[in-house]
């Protein structure tokens, strides 16, 4: 067979050649833009001419602060097209964080979103590796500041050479992008892309059984375009010709119903908390969601509550997946076998509440401390991973080789696994909670508690104690008129009938908010603090 | 990213884990058997074993020659899963090209089926490298033979260790299978396939866009298992967890029916002349197809009332698509686009009798002799294949240097390119008619031809001309019952009205039947022996 690489720019010519007239929606600050394949691949190309003129070569990294839009697409493609590395920046992250991300990266371009300048403005005199800033915007000035130099995307662009070639060099070995996540401890931590891992993760997420992306949808990502880069969602999208529907910057759930039924938007990808934002707008409003043939729902466990009102109430099919930074990130994703399809709706929804089984061009195993554990939907163990878009280390970063050991990647998720393969996320390693010997998962209680009509959101911790080394504590955040009228009492007789007696919370905590991370997810570091100073515990 | 190489044996290992239960329904000449993949997994393991301890190694040569059924489909897995070479031989093919085969290969071991042993007992002391021959029968004694030595799979198998690792030690470049194709002239020139190739093959037959091959499918490749490994059909179906029906040896268009229904197949796939076989059963017996999701039709072009019968008749949705053995073989697929789902359902069959766009992964262009053509739907060109499924030589063959330049595989197709990148073969560069300095088309005539309803089959060839150097002569089997009633003129009007007066054929000859290769393709070069007898010419 032909030694050909599998590489990002060639799936950008594809969408040129066979996909020209289809369109990428786009809003920025200013207004909605529509723009087909033939138009953002020229964009793109123009993008190239201008960062080989700037000095960018291949291995560079090209650092994005941005939101969802089309011109943080033609990055994406015009960075490792030419060699180059794509490195989407967590805008939700502390200004500390961000400063050490782009000078470990050694970042030597940045484009910023303009409402990021300001921030920008904050921090580049401790940015030592940056030699350019680019501002995307739609304004024919630019704001005053004291950043240098300071460019203007559009106009960069405008003199851009649109034939200029994609690198015909690309070993699909060599980085194509890099995305920096958030450590329990310390720094962020940096996982690489390669051209490679990102093509196959590519056709992994157009396969019929895991995502279907397909030239017939309309895919609208509002997973942020710098987190795992919008879970592959653009590459794909723009592969195998799907419309795209960016939503921009500081979208509300009223907009995206909007987009939704406006654009007849066919699949969608995001976390829990979007999903929940999301059936709050539905039911005030009155869209048509009709077009929607999936809910793709990640980062962590959406509760079965959340599933069954897409499900029920509205008709949306809804879809568990799982992954991480370090897996590109689809790792599993929860569909039913076509035996399964005679089961009743209730087991359905208890599968649908399940992550799924492994996406084909992966391996898994999951082990406790007495080694693998048995397929028996009961064994807990911690899941790892293997495969060609999973991350074999962290970018220059000695925390490596806890993550990555023996071959595998250690996701630090504990799961069980069924007679079927399918995989269920009962907790992180670190957020279990050992309870006199025995492992009680906090996530699971949490998803019971959200079952309970009157809770918003609920979030389990461990305290310590002296006789059973740790007990949960519920935390609970109730729905809006609600506040005074549940009791704890209330909580746990509706725990009572589904868990052990040793399961349930010794009391329930209530809160107007969880901590939650850049990304939506519970911040349960954070959250444990605050438990233990309601207890007045000592760390 | 992690350094895992894409290999044959992890498809396997995937569907053991996760769809063991899925069954494979096989016919073999005694009976029909239904194996689930958790035993086709530990029978491959268990012939890997025995392989092993006969002696064959990595890169070794396993040969078969083979209808479809299951055992067939445990060494598509047990040869490469081990790091040996599967090498699926033609049946059809004359005594002396099999034996060149075997030999040119270096096969050191046959599988072959009961009905074939006569055949290897007539060649096998030609054979200069083979040092065993096992026999794949339900029946418990093996035929007298004077073969040796001689062996009975499932007494070997029954010996074999069901828990034997696939290797872990795979180059994804290193060969996974071969398999020879055909020559226009000399002897049968081999293709291999390498472990990458056949995974990223795998890959694309499964994308929504493409074959979209599902866990809920049920898959009956009629194209041969010894024929471009029935399309990479047992490999992506096994993968994804299918189940598969395979038809067995010497199948007749009423079993394919009867399978159809019995077992509720999904998608099938095949060459024009299997469809048609079908469309009379279907026509003569009352079979409820309605499980049909796809016919898949490659080999040769289909004929637009064929495509017609099949969508409008029975409701059965009839994909066209493109490849060789040199391609694994899935080069293109014709599926409208989302906005073409309003065109006229008239030129829903045009554009569905084209062979549809690149399959995402592939790269494709096509030249004439004043560079590449312009996608107009008009202009004719070779097309030319690159990527990383797409053959780079013949084995160990002088005539590679031909069909491969530039880092392309020049096909010898000839197509026109529409606007929206959709190919239509248009000819083989050789069958093209070349009449006073212009091309004529022998494949667009022969279609025309084949939609006049007397008509069964046409196939048109040139003959020498003093004045135009070459022109066309229309072969034509007429349906039962219109021998005799169906004259020369009649044809000539009929193509009158569809294509300009010089295209139109010299004359009209009868046959009983159109000389066919192996695989079910038109015999031109001895079609055009037998006009050129008929007309009296010397070559």
């Amino acid at each position: 067979m032909m030694q050909i690489p599998l590489s990002v720019g060639s799936m950008m010519e594809h969408a040129e050649q066979f996909f020209p007239k289809k369109e990428v929606i786009s809003q920025t600050h200013d207004k909605l833009h529509r723009l087909n394949y033939g138009e953002i691949g020229q964009r793109t190309r123009r993008l190239m001419s201008i960062l080989n003129e700037m000095g960018i070569r291949q291995g560079n990294r090209v650092g994005t602060l941005a939101w969802n839009h089309h011109r943080h697409l033609e990055i994406y493609f015009a960075a490792p097209g030419m060699g180059a590395v794509l490195h989407t920046i967590n805008i939700r992250l502390s200004p500390e964080d961000i400063i050490y991300i782009i000078n470990h990266a050694e970042d030597k371009i940045l484009f910023i979103d303009e409402d990021i300048l300001p921030l920008i403005e904050h921090i580049h005199t401790h940015l030592t590796t940056v030699e350019a800033f680019v501002v995307m915007t739609d304004k024919a000035d630019l704001p005053e500041s004291s950043i240098q130099p300071l460019y203007s995307y559009e106009e960069l662009i405008s003199t851009g050479d649109p034939l200029y070639a994609f690198a015909a060099n690309i070993d699909e070995n060599q980085p194509a992008g890099m995305c920096y996540t958030s450590a329990t401890t310390g720094k962020p931590k940096g996982v690489i892309y390669t051209h490679r891992g990102i093509v196959l993760h590519s056709f992994a997420l157009g396969l019929a059984d895991t995502a279907a992306i397909s030239e017939s949808d309309v895919s609208m990502p509002v997973v942020p375009q710098f987190h795992v880069n919008a879970w592959g969602t653009p590459f794909a999208c723009t592969w195998f010709g799907s419309t795209q529907v960016m939503p921009g910057p500081r979208f509300t759930p009223k907009r995206l119903a909007e987009f939704i039924e406006r654009f007849k938007v066919t699949i969608t990808a995001g976390v829990p908390t979007i999903w929940l934002g999301l059936l709050r707008e539905l039911e005030q409003g009155n869209y048509d969601t009709s077009s929607l043939r999936a809910v793709l729902c990640g980062g962590s466990a959406a509760p079965i509550g959340l599933i069954r009102a897409f499900e029920e109430k509205h008709n949306i099919p809804f879809y568990h997946a799982y992954g991480a930074t370090e897996t590109t990130p689809l790792a599993t994703i929860s569909r039913l076998k076509s035996y399964q399809q005679t089961i009743t709706q209730e087991e359905k929804f208890e599968e649908r509440a399940r992550q799924g089984i492994l996406v084909p061009g992966l391996q898994m195993k999951v082990i406790s401390d007495q080694g693998e554990v048995e397929w028996n939907g009961k064994d807990m163990g911690e899941l790892l991973l293997r495969g060609p878009w999973i991350a074999n280390e962290y970018y220059k970063d000695e925390r490596s080789n806890d993550a990555f050991k023996d071959g595998w990647f250690h996701t630090g998720d504990v799961v069980t696994v069924d007679e079927e393969g399918t995989i269920k996320i009962v907790d992180r390693t670190k957020d279990l909670i050992k309870s006199g010997g025995e492992w009680i998962s906090s996530v699971e209680l949490e998803n019971a508690i959200m079952a309970y009509e009157p809770v918003f959101e609920a979030c389990v911790v461990a305290i310590p104690d002296d006789k059973w080394q740790e007990r949960p504590i519920a935390c609970v955040v109730l729905h809006e008129g609600f506040e005074g009228k549940v009791k704890k009492e209330d909580i746990l007789a509706f725990l009572a009938a589904q868990f052990p007696k040793w399961w349930l919370p010794d009391d329930v905590l209530y809160f107007d908010e969880i901590p939650k991370s850049s990304v939506g997810k519970f911040l349960k570091r954070e959250l444990r603090e605050q438990v233990r100073e309601r207890f007045s515990i000592q760390e």
